[in-house]
């Protein structure tokens, strides 16, 4: 089978089916097969996809079937098929509207960091919660005032949320009334969000205690870790 | 059986059979229990620890009973003891060395912004092939060329890589011949290491796309989708 879902085909329990370890990994193949695309390949061998991704061939093969893609033995996958599926997967059919909560030296930096507009998302607005801040610029963006996301025009679907930890839960019920419906979050504190609005937790030191735990563990066994598929 | 594991009775394979996503959580546990030991609570009840953490009581559970601990029912966890086994099972009984390669603004933002000490991590060093940083001052620490990390006398551990995507394969050259057996990176490219070095992608973009599924997922259902039972 390699007939391809159309983002019509795609359908809430279709969609929930797909493991969020899974889901975590589609971006990364995204960034993969676009790029591939990008210089003028037309096909891709999962071998070449997961090592771009670097994810094994056999998980990468068994993600992608999952989504009802399979690659042509000896000739891969369609490499402009596959972004628009995975696209279309991942709900960047539109442009998702980002917003950057925190005018601080992190919200600044990650306004310049991402490359959004490549990647299906499109930042809008900088909000803070500092007069002195509100009516500055960060790069083509005027800072505005917090309270403003209440009524904000253009409706923002995605947060990232760069303000410290004291300040991230009133910010959070703010997004969460302007109708926001995830958040990514860098303040280290957990946010109590309405179900509608999902949570992804960017915790600089939990990261690192995780590569501490496996540093230590090559420490102890002195052989490569392998990855778990599931 | 609530027998707590001592840092001497973690041993290789015991660690490896815990799945990297229970291991993903436990620095969120460890946060969480931290700071309830902090406010002088000698115990908590998994429901509490759950709440704090973001997760449910039932996979609280079931991952610490992983690393041998339970809770006592009606009592509930220890509070130091699971701290203790949280951080030795991560491996921070000893601070693990730190240092962030890139000083521009992401850079000095991630040396502000993660209250490592805390959490059993010591910033140690920022490099930064560019000449015109090195010798300028982040915090309490003078940038130093990238260069120097090979000879870098207290050996470090993990690091940070907050450089621009064509820097970063270079940078992860210099920290893998070095010693270095984690990198945390921020750059958004598939950095090619050493088996002995572990990579952690943060991909701004990439996590804003899976709450972009998870959004649109919403979105399409419009109502919360009941399991099936077929």
């Amino acid at each position: 089978m390699s007939e391809i879902l159309s983002a019509g085909s795609i359908e809430g329990v279709v969609r929930k089916d797909v493991p969020e370890r899974v889901i975590s990994r589609l971006p990364i193949y995204l960034q993969a097969v676009e790029t591939i695309a990008a210089i003028g390949q037309t096909t891709v061998s999962s071998e070449t996809l997961a090592a771009q991704s670097g994810v094994s061939p056999a998980i990468l093969r068994k993600d992608l079937s999952q989504l009802g893609r399979s690659g042509r033995r000896g000739v891969g996958y369609s490499a402009q098929d596959l972004a628009a599926t995975l696209r279309s997967f991942l709900g960047l059919d539109r442009a998702q509207n980002v917003a950057i909560i925190g005018a601080g030296r992190l919200g600044s930096a990650l306004a310049d960091y991402a490359g959004f507009q490549r990647r299906g998302l499109r930042l809008t607005a900088i909000f803070d919660s500092d007069e002195g801040k509100v009516g500055t610029t960060i790069g083509d963006l005027t800072v505005s005032a917090i309270a403003d996301l209440a009524t904000w025009a253009d409706p923002i679907d995605l947060v990232v949320m760069a303000v410290p930890a004291s300040a991230a839960p009133a910010a959070a019920r703010i997004a969460a009334e302007a109708g926001v419906r995830g958040i990514l979050n860098f303040a280290p504190t957990v946010l109590d969000t309405p179900e509608t609005v999902r949570v992804q937790q960017v915790d600089l030191a939990s990261e690192l205690q995780v590569l501490a735990y496996y540093s230590a563990l090559e420490t102890a066994t002195a052989t490569p870790v392998e990855e778990h598929s599931n």
